[in-house]
């Protein structure tokens, strides 16, 4: 997603001769008109921003629905509130954070602790340039990235951590820790420099928010009940239609979240790519959910539909670093096994003791992994090295600053609700409010 | 969304030099090309008629999970057939009634009164003009507005109001009440000769459904033991999930609503204003839902989240009437009191005894009021005396008329269920089927 | 749908002079620039894609909401499942078999049945033609309507069939049944060359589901305790806010669903008629809602909003067939008509014995005929002898090869859970997981 990145295809024009293209298609490398180009991909920023922003509702629902129903209010409530912050964060520090500009020098370095400002109306008194999309429509894109990473954090710590800590955190989360990383490689820093590759974000939005729940759920430790006598107790979803239909969302938003991150669709080339990548999204996920149907299925003789919910979206997380140069079948293989990923790493977790509540760490941190290095299998300018450097670097970053935030917000005011609250669930104990009040428990 | 608005720019260019456009943006105002900039309008109003169109759904949504349990099969009945008897009435009169033509003469009038026609297939045998969109995708457009008003009535009057005669309102308000008073505005009649800004319709729309919901609640009476002994006796929602689930699905729609009332993107700088619209919009419903949420914390010393989501609708409510000119952060701040005025709206009403089962009269009439008038915080052309005119001529008018409607309805058929069916709720009394018939009641 | 069908206009221009473009218009029917062109048309098919793959979640919440509680999950498992393998089996050899390109020769069939490819990324090395939409695009916008036939059968064969016979059944509707009989209109096979209309596929499509329902209805036989002593006994639905949702999703992807099917996005032509396509679908869907709100007053003097939810799904797929051609009034009254068989329709297959649990026979079959049919009623090209014999021939062709694939799943591995399973439930039975483990049954 980065606009460096886009120019790879004329690099690849001159280091690569097999890949050049004819006299025919290298007409779809230039727009037919600029302003036209701009509308298009301006345009598409908008529609993907507004299906990216849609996920918002879809991690609401799949966490309303993986929690237990004397905690849902609270996981709404969450989940709403995160995605706020993440609006307000994002426009006062992080838009102008993650794009430093000139490169970091002391004036980049005040600039980028500045708000996020729009063109103005109507583009007056602008020599706009019209070869991009209007910076209105970059913002939003790339803020509803950025609301993800928090939205990811929310389903692991669930059940027990306590609101306004989780909300503290997702101000330095939001505001400083994605949009430092993602300048890394979104902002032209050195991981992008280094060659590192990832298209929409299998490592710079999902392992990011996988490394911050996991630093939470080791500090914050498991739920009471959940690792006893050195067995597992299952606690159980409370509405997996909720949970079913956050995943279509999920699996719907993806498509802007992966499509947008062509980040042009001003040539029949672009718009070519962005269809690709919307057909490998789609089949990913199938493949995700199809490797854990499967395998639930052998392992359990039961189909688990949690795992098959799971199987899709680490299905997408997987494909989310390289949506494009897959072929049809390699999409699919490459969300398999983010599929299997899953169902062997939620038990693995469990077995671990890291205790997390959705499986948010096995799919967006396991898989965004997978995704990462899964880059190499399919694009030739990919280094496995490189990759997993980049893994380690924004992976130890992230998850040492998270760690130590967490720990400052244990010290100061503690982040977990206490036995009797946690027993007597969130929802009466912080909220006094009922997300089913009428419906007697069982 | 009135034509005559999209050439304020150009008035502007002559009173207001200082706002010139320089020679570079000026290419910007003509379309690079007539019949693309069609296409590109046209395809604009059908994505935003869609996401406005899915509005419906999160009115449903929210009114179903904000009603006791035993109200919400009447809930989801009103909601679908609103809809449904909308896009019937804005066909039949509604379209040509808002948009009279030639100005109202007799062969205006009566050709006010007929049923909206779409251009031939394929623009057969027409001499169609190029400059603007297909009559089929402003007809599509222009109903969702239609319909969203009358989703606003029906949550406020819940949990009492007959079927019937509440879908005979609904007859009325979408065939003749909101036509008329939207032609004074978009369609070119007097508020809009008298310099009333309205961009997407904090008035028009949303103030408009608040007054004939307040009419309705005034003349129905609140509901029975809702006002005891000088208290208020607190009915919890049923699902708060789905009232999330709905609020996400408004936040959504909400870019189509705000967005498509640009009117055009034919060009860069109207492309660029709606990437403007896009992410104050998005940004004044996070405002609203931050301002809810601290300030529940700080009044009650518990977040609330029912005020959280009307507090994000009312922050999109209150950027309705002026989503383009604010920067991002007057976006957010203007948001943010239309969260603060619902959370002490909410209880003002309740003291008054009028009874809004899910807060539509703070969100819709009183944050819309808010919204107009904040018009001219950031819009030079706006008039206070002006705004405050519009708001109470289409206040007084909508008030008046839906007052005697529904006396006549009283009248005539009465508009309430007896006490029984109250008591009973309104599923099995009036409609015989159960929303939940396996979850016992607590 | 097909691509020949888009020449048909020009056809008319002469044959019929009276239908004759002006000079003015004619200008609409080339692309201003085909570049261009491809850009609009390839994005209009991402676009009306991903609504109808929200379809999928559409079908998913509709089933849900209408099985009982304890069949719960399995609906959701089945749902995900389905939408993934049709994913699998449409990439794997449907596409290729629904597009046999050079007309079912040695090479053709061997064509035929080979994996989907898209274009090279960029469009690299290609010679493309720009006239249409790119294959990516193409194949994603097909693979929905692929998906959702597989939709329709699921929710007729609820609470009892098994997951894994289903799923098999699944893989040959996706890969053989849907792909066979859409390549003899859509791929240009004997149906389009002998004039049969089918714009979006009220019978390539919808009747395709419900004859593959009706077939496993009637071997898989009603569920216990349905018919009993000669009275029919209703099981409700468990939860109709799902349903409603459903509803509301469907109707929002059938915007993409038969807009997507004009092909074209290029001309102003072909927008101003994605224009009367997205009017007409979504007055259809009104007029079938109020079709069945009115009936099911007069004949059982309360509304029954599943037969209201049925209604509306039946005026979308009567319109299917044609949604270009009517006029607004029509199209209300294609659609009110379908509600209308709605409301008959599900007592009569109930006295017939045929127990279909959410209603797809009346929704998807016969509103599907009759949607078929009345394209005869707004455009001169249909013949309604040409429509009945394809009616015919698909029906035929898909009842028996779907109830042969029964049979043989009957005899081979059994499709039916025990009685005592049945009646304990699939979700414990069969997956061992609840779907609301919490609520209580009443």
């Amino acid at each position: 997603m980065t606009l460096i990145k886009t120019l790879l295809p004329a690099a690849a024009l001159i280091v690569l001769p097999t890949l050049g293209l004819t006299q025919e298609a290298a007409a779809d490398t230039t727009p037919p008109n600029e302003e036209i180009g701009y509308i298009f991909t301006t345009f598409m920023f908008l529609v993907s921003g507004f299906l990216v922003m849609w996920m918002a509702a879809g991690f609401t629902m799949l966490e309303a629905g993986l929690v237990r129903q004397k905690n849902v209010t609270m996981q709404l409530t969450k989940n709403i509130a995160l995605f706020s912050l993440a609006a307000l964060m994002y426009y006062l520090i992080g838009y102008n954070l993650m794009y430093p500009g000139d490169g970091w020098s002391i004036d980049g370095v005040l600039g980028a602790f500045s708000p996020a400002a729009m063109e103005p109306v109507g583009l007056a008194d602008t020599e706009t340039d019209l070869t991009y999309a209007s910076v209105g429509s970059d913002f939003y894109f790339q803020l509803m990235f950025c609301a993800t990473t928090a939205s990811i954090v929310s389903g692991t710590l669930a059940e027990r951590i306590k609101l306004w800590p989780f909300l503290i955190f997702v101000l330095v989360l939001t505001g400083l820790i994605y949009p430092i990383q993602a300048s890394w490689k979104w902002g032209g820093g050195f991981l992008d420099g280094a060659g590192f590759l990832d298209f929409a974000g299998s490592t710079v939005v999902h392992s990011v928010g996988g490394w911050a729940a996991l630093a939470g759920a080791l500090i914050l430790g498991p739920r009471l009940g959940k690792y006893k006598d050195g067995r597992v107790i299952p606690f159980m979803g409370s509405n997996l239609p909720l949970a079913t239909l956050g995943t279509f969302i999920l699996w719907l938003g993806w498509f802007g979240f992966n499509g947008g991150s062509q980040l042009y669709m001003d040539t029949a080339g672009n718009v070519a790519d962005i269809s690709r990548i919307f057909a490998n999204t789609n089949t990913a996920a199938a493949g995700g959910a199809i490797a854990a149907l499967l395998l639930t299925q052998l392992l359990y003789k039961k189909v688990d539909l949690t795992m098959v919910l799971n199987g899709a979206l680490a299905g997408l997380v997987s494909i989310t670093a390289e949506p494009l140069t897959p072929g049809l079948g390699s999409a699919t293989l490459i969300g398999a096994v983010g599929g299997v990923i899953v169902v062997f790493a939620v038990p693995f977790l469990d077995r671990l003791k890291i205790d997390d509540v959705v499986g948010a760490i096995p799919v967006h941190l396991m898989a965004g992994i997978w995704g990462t290095l899964a880059v190499c299998l399919t694009n030739g300018d990919a280094s496995l090295g490189t990759q997993l450097y980049a893994i380690i670097v924004v992976g130890v970053f992230t998850f040492v600053v998270s760690g130590v935030v967490w720990f400052i917000l244990k010290a100061v005011m503690g982040i977990r609700v206490s036995e009797e609250e946690e027993i007597n669930g969130l929802d009466m104990a912080e909220l006094g409010m009922e997300a089913y009040p009428e419906f007697s428990k069982s």
